[in-house]
């Protein structure tokens, strides 16, 4: 008599198998017609049965969620993903990733859409803008949907960065090293980030007596670099530039290089979201760090428990934020 | 009588929905009941029938096809995946991500057969090691598979760089720039990738008699990173430091910055792929351009051709690479 209930554990021991393939071996999945054929034997050698009741536990439902990005170019989603992915998997959940790309509310269309067809149990949308409404639909649905990072003014379980109090603290710190007149980069208007951070930079600033000059920049690194040209290039700089994203503000650094600028001391730079460049030796960038972790963690609670208990009002979580200063703007090497 | 046949495109401007939002009214997608009767509507009024040849031609396969990657914080893969977004999207089709992450041999046997399970058509596979089991039992099943960028020694459609020419020219550039000494800091054994080009790179640094110091360092930053600054610690420093891929590179740009080495003067730094951060000025990072876009492409033409004739012979193509040369080995700002 074995000292425990036998296990795919034992199967896979007693087949030198991976328990990876003995579990496709067992529910259909793809294998060699030998692995299968070993499998089985060891299966009614141990007297191994699939454990129906948990097997229908983890069936009921897919155990996949969805997840929307939209610019997989800004190093922020991958990190955000990762984190996600992580906190989808200690939960013994998957993830099912949808990249729309550049194709705006049609592409997270599309995006949602193929997800919806691949029967996932819950969607986690990474970066609604004001023109998605395919994400508006499969809230009205009533399917279960999170909107994490970026948010939208709809009733729907949402987790945020706290953008608005970490733009203050930026322009907080601009003013304490002395700058009064700042260049805001901005991102793509439409978006919940851009105008948390700029609403929140633009409140302290006047608060402080800060001049600002904003300019369009848009999140990508190509539209970025364009402003920021522009906006270092002016007869009358201004002496601090911040970007909605680091991606912006890491434009604003290259720009500054090769027009033979030197920062912080011609012009300070900084960001937003803390990518792993901004803490680079060789980059030093002053910025808002995202909670990515915590973040990601909370949109899986709140789909689980979405998903859970659909009859539950819409929660809307909004995380505290740290500034992180570095070179770019003084701040200790 | 309406001068073209009635298409979606019709009842699209008929009702103000865009043309995603009708084919899912029409398809069975999730819309709001207002939106599918205003649909439904129109198309009775328009006389509009969708096509049943023409999307049973789409439906017979998903038009969904898998990929497969494992670090999706090193920005090649990204950049990557954005290039087969692509090109899987201008032949009409989508591409469903699953990300192995740090789950190993096991994580990405748990990635095909999620991607199986959601019935996807074909699977890129863009991260083989010698480890990935899963990877050859798919191969062996006949399931439609392309290798792209990381390959196995198995009979399976397979398409990457020429990485071992790649070294070679980097080689020789460090060789020309008057490097005797050389460090490499090696990737993940067991991939493709490291070994070629830590072959290509030895094979002709013997025939300029150049020494070569090899050390691991891993694909990842972190790891890189204690390896880099364990060579440049050294009594006897190479002059230039070589990473098998831009990660490794930026860790080593990193430790020479913190360690006070100037570079190129100090220590030449160079990598290989050719991410985007490579290229900004801030970092100057000579490496050996891949060719992402056209890599992805062929990965996509070669699952198509897969999936249409099974019984073709298995092809492997090394596309051609570029050596770029930028400031931190000493080139042109």
């Amino acid at each position: 008599m074995s000292p425990h209930p036998v296990t795919s554990v034992d199967v896979a021991r007693a087949t030198g198998l991976s328990q990876a393939t003995v579990s496709r071996a067992l529910n259909g999945g793809v294998v060699s017609a030998a692995a299968r054929e070993r499998v089985l034997a060891a299966s009614r050698d141990l007297g191994y049965r699939p454990n129906d009741v948990a097997r229908g536990l983890v069936t009921r439902r897919t155990g996949t969620v969805g997840v929307v990005v939209s610019d997989i170019l800004n190093p922020f989603y991958p990190e955000f993903l990762e984190a996600l992915g992580a906190a989808l998997g200690a939960r013994g959940g998957r993830m099912l990733l949808q990249n729309a790309a550049s194709g705006g509310a049609e592409g997270e269309a599309t995006a949602i859409e193929s997800l919806l067809r691949q029967r996932v149990d819950g969607i986690i949308v990474t970066a609604a803008t004001d023109d998605s409404s395919a994400v508006r639909e499969l809230v009205a649905s009533g399917f279960p949907v999170v909107l994490a990072h970026r948010t939208l003014p709809i009733a729907v379980d949402t987790v945020e960065s706290d953008n608005a109090g970490g733009a203050a603290l930026m322009a907080e710190l601009l003013h304490r090293r002395g700058h009064r007149t700042v260049g805001v980069l901005e991102g793509d208007p439409g978006t919940s980030t851009a105008r948390q951070r700029g609403e929140g930079f633009a409140a302290r600033a006047r608060e402080l007596g800060l001049t600002v000059q904003t300019t369009p920049a848009g999140f990508a690194a190509s539209t970025a670099r364009v402003a920021a040209d522009a906006m270092l290039s002016r007869g009358e700089r201004p002496t601090a530039i911040v970007g909605h994203n680091d991606t912006i503000a890491l434009a604003a650094l290259n720009a500054a290089r090769e027009l033979g600028l030197r920062v912080p001391r011609d012009v300070a730079v900084a960001g937003f979201d803390d990518i792993a460049a901004a803490g680079w030796a060789i980059v030093g960038l002053t910025t808002v760090r995202q909670p990515t972790a915590r973040m990601a963690q909370r949109a899986v609670d709140l789909l689980a428990g979405r998903i859970e208990d659909p009859s539950l009002p819409p929660r809307r979580e909004v995380l505290p934020v740290e500034l992180i200063e570095r070179t770019s703007t003084g701040g200790a090497a």
